[in-house]
């Protein structure tokens, strides 16, 4: 019989999964290194921030550890309807904006979180953004995280793909942030699933991120691009700000729970502009774009 | 004695100071013109957007008139705590970013609402965010604006001045998005205040808007610039798009009731900036201006 999983394991693997991504897009950028932060939160536990930027491949990147501890804040006691109880958070959470607007952005999430009445979950999720649609990148990118969806549980993609749609969704531009992926939270004991199952099926979408983000972003990141295409990249980088500041709960907890800013804020693109009323042309690869940021579509 | 106000009167008020900002500003910027997109709301009402770019000391703004009107949100009577009832909603809102990082971003708001059970009031404001603090400019600005105060009530600028610093605040940066203005919501019925002397002192900030903004263009329009001042320009406009996106009721609430996003979102940026930790050197022009990014610097 395999051990009971503890947070230190956990933890561990996390960090694990830090170094191994870092080390990998180093790999792939072949320019640029992560810089690394060490940071304390007062309230318990600290993080290991690591940003890189001016790659040759990445613009701006961040891969982000954390292990933070402490009394649960009460707007999630409330949320849980639960009397007062302590919580211990870990994870890696990761953005990274390409340089070339035919590579798209990624990113990718994988957390654990566990309170002193007993109650633990694990949640993530991994999803792309491409500024411009193309078609056989977005079905390898959904093939590949299937596959690693099946060899755990029959659902899991279906259930977490449609789940990255309605998240990842910007509800006042009726558009999804992109082609999704899965999204998952609160994943807790299931009929013949155990938590160490869990665990595993989090650790397989971690080592997955750094093969396939390097493929996505060699494809790409040679590829030449006009000055316009340069600027709508600049525009999706803008409603990825929307996104991340408008809608998204990660942020969101983050900011309002006295988070360290730079690094809930390291998913903040380097450059995005914002025009009036853009309206691509019928017909273009800008307006082809646009149609494919819908929910409900299936790549594979 | 006076005529009582009416909701026309009032709209046509505003429609008129969007014509005069707009043809103040286009004689200012001496180069760009307003282009003008009239559109109208499903439920009840429209506007007249007009928006500015590429100008020779405006790089991107926005003045926007719009009356609407329909049943009032579930959220707003939740509020208000009140039942059933129409809503009728009219105003001016400005946002002016400047090409020259030593010009200062400007916002400014006059609305007026009124629901069907007779309750109605004034709001808005005016405030002022340089890239870079220069004090003599603050100072000139409060005073104007503290000025038209003084001559409606003894007490507005204190108190508004007070509402601004609170309001106009980046939490999770702990610091004011500017230099502070005024700000008021739900002018109502105060004893000696008449609706009417509300509606005149709402008209007396619309007209201070033009002449006082193209006092601090002006001022420094034609000043010379850095790399690295522009790059400082960048990156505080990013925190404009912080505060706007995640602390704004006025954007939170255009976004939540499907507004006109593309009217709501004029006050994003044209471009900005995020970097990573960004520590301006002690003693440097940045420091100074973040060190002026506090709540309660008397000003005047």
């Amino acid at each position: 019989m395999k051990q009971a999983l503890s947070k230190k394991e956990i933890e561990s693997w996390f960090k694990e999964l830090q170094d191994s991504i870092c080390s990998q897009l180093e790999q792939t950028d072949g320019k640029a290194k992560f810089k690394e932060d060490l940071w304390t939160r007062e309230d318990g536990g600290g993080g290991r921030s690591r940003v890189i930027s001016g790659g040759d491949a990445i613009e701006k990147g961040g891969v982000m550890f954390s292990a933070v501890w402490g009394k649960t804040p009460a707007n999630i006691l409330n949320a849980l309807k639960l009397n007062e109880s302590d919580f211990y958070a870990t994870g890696v959470s990761i953005v990274i904006h390409p340089v070339n607007p035919w590579s798209p952005i990624i990113h990718m999430n994988t957390r654990y979180f566990e309170m002193s009445n007993g109650i633990s979950w694990f949640g993530g999720g991994i999803d792309l953004t491409p500024h411009y649609v193309i078609e056989e990148d977005a079905v390898h990118f959904h093939t590949k995280v299937k596959t690693v969806c099946d060899a755990h549980h029959g659902d899991y993609y279906n259930k977490f793909k449609k789940w990255a749609d309605d998240y990842f969704f910007i509800k006042h531009r009726n558009e999804t942030r992109g082609v999704g992926g899965i999204f998952f939270d609160r994943l807790s004991e299931e009929k013949e699933i155990s938590s160490r199952n869990r665990f595993e099926f989090i650790q397989d979408v971690g080592k997955l991120f750094a093969p396939l983000y390097t493929e996505l972003l060699n494809r790409n990141r040679n590829k030449s691009y006009t000055e316009e295409e340069k600027k709508w990249q600049m525009l999706r980088r803008g409603r990825y700000v929307e996104f991340n500041l408008v809608y998204d709960i990660g942020t969101k907890f983050g900011l309002d729970t006295n988070g360290r800013t730079e690094s809930i804020l390291v998913s903040m693109p380097p450059v995005a502009n914002w025009d009036y009323n853009i309206q691509p042309a019928e017909g273009s690869k800008e307006a082809y774009t646009i149609s494919k940021l819908k929910k409900d579509i299936n790549w594979v």
